[in-house]
């Protein structure tokens, strides 16, 4: 008879390394791992995970849920968002934990109270970003405040890209390896903000992408960063409160950023309306419904004249060639918004293929005062993918996930509440099994 | 006892003409005038309304605005758009018509089945644009299509804009006359839509005052038009579904476009977030949030580079520098959005004063078939403010909402429902009215 049972609802790709890995641990832990979701069975056939239980099942079924969560000790939450806080729900009325790789939104802080009457743990932004850069940002900013320094710029970069060998023959070195519709709209729904030399600021979603910043790892080679949405609601929650710089970011390779934004320019990333595309849209038509009508002139030489491309701009027309937007390709569907077009486009080419492996990119900089001194500290990781179902995105994501379950589990998270991985008792015993499984950060001191 | 009563709720600066025509008719057309507003004795005070009403009232109280609707014959809604709808279900109660400067919107709409059931009128879109657009618009595509024309193209602009004379010693040749915030935030809220060629064109709002065209009225110079939001919607309207080209815009003075176009890339138009002032914030500061950060480059500086504007592009630079963008001038907010801080540092410049005329603009041009030949005819118009009262803004908003109300109440519309002034019975008289006082319509056959 064994001990405890996790419940893991979805296992779609997010959640391969999570299963796999909590399947194998399963007979050291003493613990049943059943896999929840409409194609469960066909999930666990990818996967080496001979421990875990796959129970296909309509997770949409509000009673279904529930008696999976009535019948768990634990939940992992891999869902849509919007499903997790009425799993949260669930979980305190009966009494369980969860775990999920997601953002806290202002529905899972309102739980705070009834989670804490309960003594439930709702273990949140456990995977890569939110995630481990929570961890390993906080374990450095202690680091230096228990030293009695004083941080005074913190900036942080995350890049989902490809590993370097599978960059080959692709202009953009990028394909998807997550959410595609995140990476369409990335930047767009609100102004980005942050801080630098104490100064607010704040950049339109048409500016992102040419504000980029150079970033220069040695040991991975070049990339260029975009700003993220908000920076600014990152001080609070790593205590940051007097920093004077604070920048969060992305990171693409060099010349990524300059190519995209085209789409954004033209207007092909909007996500606010529909066309129709009534049978007969092509790829090279949806180009040319964001330019000016000319009787003569090719889409392309109309699209290089508006975004003032000169003719030698070989490097933006070739990453456009190549995603192949000015072919006379039928899209085939009924109706979308520009961002829904545009992703069916961009899919045809940036999705992964058997042998290529993406790659995670984090990078983190301090600077702060100790002693009356400045001193500047990097920390940085990378991780490379094995295959199409063990991608550096599925580990980087369902590792900290698998080890947030195992440390409430057995008790060493033992804090009721909405959590966040802040706190030394949660990153601490993380960082050192995830270096355990290759997810290692180095640190270098500048000066 | 005299006949027939008009209530006007609301008297600000929009309704000044307004009142003014309907009380000097009051005798003539046998109608009692009662002006609804918090501030109406005050407004009167500048007009020569003698044989108006002043009733001081808050017409936020429904039950005030009830008994108000129920004591009337014809009710005239100057109020901001949100009260439309309530004021009009108050008229379909009591069996009263209404006339409003107002689009249709979808709620009002929702209102048609119950206005015919009562037999009550509700005639919307009744001011300059909407309302003098579509009816000088209506009259020319009638008369094509009764002689047996097809309109292949239709493109019409309108600008609230200043008199020659008042343009001199200002850069923008621009200052509000209407309300600011619409300026302000211009373009924004979704992508612009229209028909070019037969083919659907989308304008992202970073790009609306990029893409403008240069318009030339022999009497009244060079102007320049951008892209109103949706086009299309007036397909259906003015029965032009079969046309090729549908395009309605703004006219502003050339290069009004280029310079307003800086606050656009900047964001400082951005009406989602709001910034904290704390006290301290200045035009200039404002300008600088918006701008990478730099030890020693000033503020001008830094635009010009953001913006790629050459050190002789003197001419957005004045335009900039006259408004006092650069100033180190306390913002007296506490907080506002990037919208509300630019139109607070606009409006200190761009506010008519005592001396200064207003002028409108309006101009359409038609491209049709007939008898197997391509014409061309452009009708448009201009008219002129008086002073600050009667400006021309006020005129073409004010007149022909008068001239409808007294159309319902002398029995010439006697239709029932949700109406807009596309209709011959409506615009032709109408049009004739507005010539007899000075806004006239002028036509030019090209071809």
């Amino acid at each position: 008879m064994k001990n405890k049972i996790i419940s893991i609802l979805g296992s779609g790709r997010s959640a391969f390394t999570l299963i796999e890995y909590l399947s194998t641990r399963s007979k050291v832990t003493d613990t049943v791992v059943r896999v929840y979701d409409r194609n469960a069975t066909e999930s666990l056939g990818h996967l080496d995970a001979k421990d875990a239980e796959a129970i296909d099942a309509d997770l949409t079924d509000r009673d279904l849920r529930r008696s999976i969560v009535k019948s768990s000790d634990l939940i992992i939450s891999m869902l849509p968002v919007r499903f997790h806080c009425m799993v949260a729900e669930d979980c305190i009325e009966f009494g369980k934990h969860m775990v999920t790789a997601s953002y806290v939104t202002k529905e899972m802080e309102a739980l705070q109270k009834a989670a804490l009457n309960s003594g439930v743990t709702l273990l949140n932004e456990m995977g890569l970003d939110p995630g481990i850069d929570h961890m390993s940002a906080m374990k450095i900013i202690h680091e230096i405040q228990e030293r009695g320094g004083q941080v005074r710029a913190f900036e942080s970069f995350t890049g989902g890209l490809l590993a370097p060998e599978s960059e080959e023959n692709n202009p953009w070195q990028y394909k998807f390896t997550w959410n595609p519709r995140n990476v369409i709209t990335a930047g767009s729904g609100g102004a980005v903000k942050f801080l630098d030399h104490k100064n607010f600021k704040f950049i339109p979603y048409h500016r992102v992408f040419r504000r980029t910043e150079i970033i220069n790892l040695k040991e991975f080679g070049k990339f260029e960063g975009y700003a993220n949405r908000d920076s600014l609601k990152y001080q609070e929650l790593y205590g940051l409160e007097h920093v004077e710089t604070m920048f969060r970011g992305t990171l693409r390779r060099p010349g990524f950023c300059k190519a995209w934004d085209v789409f954004v320019q033209i207007g092909a990333t909007d996500d606010s309306y529909n066309i129709r595309t009534e049978g007969k849209m092509t790829h090279r038509s949806f180009i040319n419904s964001f330019l000016k009508f000319h009787p003569t002139d090719s889409v392309e030489l109309k699209l290089m004249q508006y975004l003032k491309l000169d003719q030698d701009d070989v490097d933006v027309m070739e990453k456009l060639e190549w995603l192949g937007i000015f072919k006379e390709e039928l899209i085939e569907m009924e109706e979308g918004s520009p961002a829904d077009i545009l992703q069916y486009i961009v899919e045809k080419k940036w999705t992964l293929e058997s042998g290529e492996r993406d790659m995670i990119v984090m990078w983190h900089k301090f600077l702060y005062t100790l002693d009356n001194e400045e001193r500047e500290v990097h920390s940085y990781m990378a991780v490379k993918g094995d295959d199409l179902y063990h991608t550096a995105m599925s580990k980087s994501v369902g590792l900290p996930v698998a080890l947030g379950a195992e440390l409430i589990l057995n008790g060493s998270i033992n804090q009721a509440g909405v959590l966040r991985p802040l706190q030394k008792e949660i990153y601490l015993p993380i960082l050192k099994s995830l270096k355990n499984m290759g997810i290692e950060f180095y640190e270098r001191r500048i000066a």
